[in-house]
């Protein structure tokens, strides 16, 4: 007997419920990224290895997965390095391609390879899987979607204003209140790290920093001891600690704290024109907050740095985060594109409207009507019927086979589909139709011609 | 410096206007599919190797993209083989995932492994690319998207008009004049194997037949006693040499032909059922037409086999095809689940929608509007506007540099953009703004507040 199928782990099969409740989030996103002038491409779904080996660091460099060359792969291959299995070096040799890790790389090589054919700047929208032979786990898988939008080729602030002003639009029209757009810059994290006087304590000070709420002033302060910050440096950046208020508020506390320095400086006034932009603006849902412990992306990442939280009742973190990136195509040796960026935390977004229950009823209407099957001549003019819904535009079908009509009806009623059509031999002779709702039990007789009036 | 990055051999990068049409393909038959009562569902990208392997054969086996395992894959793998550098055997045991090969495979494996969660007949339909080491050539890729819908769980031969008729309704959406579906039936094929005395002989004899209008009779005679089909054999189909006119009268050929064969009967019972409910329905464009040179999928396919033609004036072959398999899930140990399915060619079908030109105009409308940015003012000014026009459904962009006027207007120029808005110091002082079409150069001053009713 055949052994019962599976699927490689971290992997996921999508049923047409989950997958409308899916297209329901992707076409919302899409629709609010191409009224925002964003354009779509898509890359293969693999690279030569060259291109992507090297770019996400060595952890990241493992996690690739790798696809053997076709044919007599091992005919190359070095044989004292097969003879030690030496796996790293002879994957270089069997394995020329690589399954995509994200889709910022491939966007990056994209850009260098059309660079003539591109009129900068440069809006491009990106929905496609992605492959990490990461550790699967809950929420966590080895094929997921990423949803990228980014700009190349302008440094104007006028992009990150409207980064903030695209995720309100996307989380307002999915129904999800209370969702906030966290803001921090680079050059404010580099001017931080030059008051406390050590640019590689960076991370761990911004870490202990966000602990600030679970174990309190004290506590972060020791953690940054027990780093190495030095207490001087500590107190030169009390006003951290206290990091509340508007936001303009916040900007004045950073304009003192930073006031030495001109990287630091620069970083405030960037976010100043965000924030003041935004102000006049307005928004519809989400809340725009400085945040000073947000360094995501620190390698890369130079100047505005995003983050969306999920409403506070959702426990799930992050739904959602990008930033600017001054050299992103120079890794490919095209030099000066700034770009800016922002992803939808796709998986988790599925999440928050799944707990707060955001998902419209009809979503999952596969069908709006099923005609029952009463046998050949019955069932030729149903399809007559048929045709005209279909025609019309309306989910319409038969069931294939003439089967009792119970088992027909209870088939109607596990799908969940609204309308029942019979036309039994009497019907069938008297040119009409029974149009049953099957929620509220109701049911009328029709003749054929009226089948459009009454959709 | 960097090397020029390229892409691999077989793989394509789709710019935004190339996916605009075939966005425009797909969502048109997607639309069709949903109409019609399928439903959606996705599968992972690689699956186990052993869901894949040995189920297309050899020539498939080699045809498969095989992922290496993660970590060090070296470790457990046999050193004589490594060593006598068996790629095959090797192989197996440093891969256990490969990439999905087909839709069908998959699709199988979905059913019986949700067999439970399933409500049969279950009309599903996939979208989703696949990959194939094969040579690369023109129109012939290594990654390329398949665009199926199946029915499982029933026998009933309305599935079979059903299919026709959703060919006739997307290729007729699309605007394809002149799409010919061509029907045959395993069974029929059969018959003639039977008649012919030579079920080995049956490719050889339709290959032969199939060249008829090339080579004429004599031709084909002369072929098929070369591949050793006997003289004699060939008198008793003398009817298929001159098998024209209607669907009806060439039935009534293959009544007469395979009149001694039960098989061959029953096949064309079921293709005159068919024929004869598409003839009751009518079709909007395409052409229905037996052709029983038809032998695609004969090793799986056990009733109807379907193939559509594009239209003559295109030299392009098939553009979709399909047919009916008794057993579909037994590969994975669920016996007597009864299948038909069809596909469409994606590539064939925009390759045909570009000669016949008939994408509609329309498609590549990636922007409504363009504001020219004069400096930071005028910039916030428009951007309330877009926001407007955006929160109405509009597409639109500011450019977001405050280039001079020439590079901006140039931009709207290339990118094709109907509309630009201008909102210089003037008019920011008069609270208007200014409308030129690109197109007719025409352009008029409106106050802030009619952005909304001009469009």
């Amino acid at each position: 007997m055949a052994k019962k199928p599976g699927i490689p782990k971290g992997t996921r099969d999508f049923s047409p419920v989950e997958l409308a409740k899916r297209n329901y989030i992707f076409d919302t996103i899409k629709k609010h990224f191409q009224v925002f002038g964003f354009q779509p491409i898509e890359t293969p779904s693999f690279e030569n290895s060259d291109t992507l080996m090297g770019k996400y660091g060595d952890e990241g460099d493992r996690l690739i997965f790798k696809i053997l060359n076709s044919g007599d792969y091992l005919r190359k291959a070095n044989e004292a390095d097969l003879t030690a299995k030496d796996s790293t070096k002879v994957a270089a040799q069997i394995s020329e391609k690589a399954l995509r890790y994200d889709l910022t790389v491939p966007f990056a090589r994209y850009v260098v390879m059309h660079q003539n054919e591109i009129d900068f700047p440069f809006k491009r929208f990106q929905i496609q899987p992605v492959w990490r032979a990461d550790r699967p786990q809950k929420g966590r898988f080895r094929e997921f979607f990423q949803c990228d939008a980014d700009v190349v080729g302008s440094k104007s602030l006028w992009q990150e204003v409207e980064f903030v002003q695209l995720y309100d639009a996307v989380f307002n029209d999915l129904g999800v209140e209370g969702v906030t757009v966290k803001m921090n810059n680079r050059k404010i994290l580099s001017g931080i790290a030059e008051v406390i006087g050590a640019q590689d304590k960076l991370i761990d000070f911004t870490v202990a920093l966000d602990k600030l709420d679970k174990i309190g002033e004290d506590g972060v302060k020791k953690e940054m001891l027990e780093k190495g910050i030095a207490e001087s440096a500590i107190e030169k950046v009390q006003p951290l600690f206290n990091f509340t208020g508007t936001n303009t508020e916040k900007l004045d506390k950073l304009k003192d704290l930073l006031a030495a320095s001109e990287t630091g400086m620069k970083g405030v006034e960037e976010l100043a024109f965000i924030i003041a932009a935004i102000e006049n603006l307005g928004l519809q849902q989400a809340k725009l907050d400085i945040d000073v412990t947000l360094a995501r992306g620190l390698n890369y990442y130079t100047g505005a740095i995003f983050e969306v939280a999920a409403p506070d009742t959702v426990k799930i973190g992050s739904i959602g985060g990008g930033g600017r990136y001054d050299d992103l195509t120079g890794i490919f040796g095209l030099k000066d594109i700034s770009g800016v960026g922002i992803s939808f935390g796709l998986d988790r977004i599925f999440l928050v409207l799944e707990e707060l229950n955001l998902f419209p009823e009809t979503v999952n209407n596969n069908l709006d009507v099923l005609f029952i099957n009463f046998g050949e001549n019955e069932a030729l003019a149903s399809f007559k019927l048929m045709q005209q819904l279909r025609k019309a535009g309306y989910k319409a079908d038969m069931y294939p086979d003439a089967a009792k009509p119970a088992k027909q009806f209870k088939y109607a009623d596990k799908r969940g589909i609204p309308n029942v059509i019979t036309i039994g031999s009497q019907e069938l002779a008297d040119e009409t139709f029974t149009l049953k709702n099957m929620k509220s039990g109701e049911q009328n007789t029709y003749k054929f011609n009226e089948i459009l009036s009454i959709f």
